[in-house]
């Protein structure tokens, strides 16, 4: 057994050493769980590439940190550190309009920017790319989608050269807390409570839960992989709320469990895009993900299916995805420009569908229900009701065959007009 | 519904127009499996920042394909090819001496190369690099380890901020074929026919099956992921031939099955690396790894664990790393230069092991092995006998503790001494 060198003190590249040893001057706007972890790292690995000189966050006296270096400048004032020459401003902060306007400050001066604002990339990225090329700068935003895991550089580098036909991802952390443990037995609000208490949701969980977090996500990786530019607003989730566990019990008894899912396809030019919860098989690379676990999955029409899967979310995998993207810039990695078009996103998916109902029983109501199928030409696979349910709030599920999302969606229309109904159905993609 | 823009007729992008729309010309070196199938996705992506110019192969008049422009020049004079203008050489020969030649010949002039020659990188990468750098030019190859999986990028562009502490990667599609072929019932010859016929394995299969080409292609990662340089001879491969049906009925006893996994792993500055079948959990991400699929886990400090799966072999899936090499080339991306230092590579393991002993029964033999264990200090988790075998040729399996690989050594050489055993025991990592 031999010593193996410790990378933190690997001797410098030659690519450092071609810029005559001078690092990325780096100031972090936000020091909260990612900007603290960004921090952290780069105290502790001391890349020669990178050096921290500057913090911006409101409050500094409740943020500072004694195991910053003193050299690091702290300050509450923005403006004052877009001023100073340092060469990357890393964006934590979040959100559209302040941050927004950081990161627009900086390109202009022809600063290189890196940021985890996966709303501003999804709303501005497009605009934000071209402002930096026209001054000199790069923007980066690998830690925008799926923190930890290296899909945006996969796609960006290593599947650039492949056609991806097909996007399905879970990309939202919270909600797959949520569901997999879910999937255990306990109910939505009891694990609810459990991720706010562990930070995983906010006190106001409609972002995630609502699948607006996996929207944005989903149009950015949208442009990278299906070469896409589209208007995250076009895609209308499906909020995770409406599971109960009598849909688990359902799923299981079909070979599948529940996850929010953002899947996006192109078939034949075709383009569609959804997120919400669906049901997915048992077998599939979905199901195994657990906890605050991402994933994505690349359909290339070359490659076949790539599947990338980590931790998504978090302080520490967040913060890797940061420091890559600065060590890329520190060594003139540019990104490879996907070409991309603007398109508009359809919601047609061909595609199984777990229809469950809730129902006050009366006779008739699988006639009704089965004939209103019918009328539209959709086929049903199963009807399936498990023993154990009272009468008055009666659950039972309906699977059919793939078929186009829009007859689906006239026929349950017409179906939900039946007085028995206690609530809409709840109808899921199927994905096989 | 409405009509997305394909990406092959999108506009050129401003890396593009920055270099003046001259695309990049480019020769390719071997036109069999791989080399077809990056000339059929140029021909059929048409990116406009890539231009085939020559491909070289011996015996032009067989492969001369009528689906290839005729503007591009075939060729069976591999020096001739070198001494054009063309601007990249696509390696896709391989091998060591005459492939080796062919790509220190255009580093040396100043060309850039894209290969899959994993031999070839793990034996002599960082002179190639530094050639490379040398001359201007750059050598990039992504499709060396795990074809169309996106690992290289996705470690040198996205985990490249992390410390990764921990590999562990089904790197061989062809063990993979005929490994989860056996846990299906099949045996290793008649898998192994199959393989043959289909193309998977060479008709001396030893490459494969011995673990030399997983060795190979775990010495690349480990350079990238765990930044040493190491001679690949150091790691002594397991070679998959002695598995038989009987240890999969086992290995599915104990929750596991069995798949050829390359792993390496730092420890307080320790390295170690093996390469050979191990056990895995059916509930693990390596147990999915189905045919021919591929999968690296990358272990990080930060991070946790980010796995990679999919289509690691075949045409197309490397011809997409080929691709996409190309493409950045096109863009200017440079290599994320991760620092690397020479290292030494040891075999100590602290790891569970499943040991699988073929005896002509006897009384005392499972008390002789038990004191040989103690006298090492090794425990033991579980004896597990299954009925149906007969006396004279009695398969039955020991499983123990995580215990020092050497130590295990040691007691398993003393008992094998036993004139009841009918071959060496066979000794397996049990990863959990």
């Amino acid at each position: 057994m031999q010593k193996a060198t410790e990378p933190v003190v690997s001797p410098v590249s030659s690519a450092q050493e071609s810029r005559g040893q001078k690092p990325l001057r780096i100031a972090l706007f936000g020091f909260g769980t990612v900007g603290s972890s960004v921090a952290r790292i780069l105290v502790e690995s001391k890349p020669p590439e990178l050096e921290l000189t500057h913090i911006f966050n409101r409050n500094v006296a409740r943020k500072k940190a004694d195991w910053v270096p003193s050299s690091v400048t702290w300050s509450e004032d923005a403006d004052a550190v877009l001023a100073t020459d340092v060469d990357v401003v890393v964006e934590l902060a979040g959100g559209l309009d302040t941050a927004g306007g950081w990161v627009r400050k900086a390109l202009e001066a022809g600063k290189s920017v890196v940021t985890a604002n996966k709303k501003l990339i999804s709303y501005q990225g497009i605009d934000l790319e071209r402002l930096a090329a026209a001054r000199g700068g790069h923007i980066k935003y690998g830690a925008a989608v799926a923190g930890g895991i290296p899909v945006i550089p996969g796609l960006e580098q290593g599947l650039a050269g492949d056609r991806i036909e097909r996007l399905e991802g879970i990309l939202n952390g919270t909600c797959n807390f949520i569901l997999s443990k879910m999937e255990k037995g306990e109910d939505y609000a009891t694990v609810l409570a459990e991720a706010q208490k562990k930070g995983y949701a906010e006190a106001d969980p409609t972002e995630d839960v609502g699948g607006f977090d996996a929207r944005a996500k989903l149009s950015i990786l949208m442009r990278l992989a299906l070469r896409v530019q589209v208007n995250p607003d076009e895609i209308v989730p499906t909020p995770i709320t409406a599971i109960t566990p009598v849909d688990f019990s359902y799923a299981r008894d079909l070979g599948c469990t529940i996850r929010q899912v953002a899947r996006a396809r192109r078939n034949n030019g075709d383009l569609a895009a959804a997120v919400g919860p669906m049901l997915v098989d048992l077998r599939s690379p979905m199901a195994w993900s657990q906890g605050t676990e991402n994933m994505v999955i690349a359909g290339g029409h070359y490659a076949g299916d790539v599947v990338f899967s980590g931790h998504g979310a978090g302080g520490h995998p967040t913060a890797v995805a940061v420091v890559s993207d600065l060590l890329a810039l520190a060594h003139g990695s540019r990104r490879v420009e996907i070409p991309s078009a603007p398109a508009k996103i359809g919601t047609e998916f061909d595609v199984a569908h777990y229809i469950r109902f809730l129902v006050r029983d009366k006779p008739g109501i699988v006639a009704a229900i089965t004939v209103g199928l019918a009328e539209e030409h959709i086929n049903i696979r199963a009807i399936v009701q498990k023993p154990g349910y009272p009468a008055d709030a009666l659950p039972f599920v309906v699977t059919v065959e793939p078929c186009k999302s829009s007859a689906l969606r006239r026929a349950l229309a017409k179906v939900n007009e039946m007085d028995c109904m206690i609530s809409p159905p709840l109808d899921l993609q199927m994905l096989e």
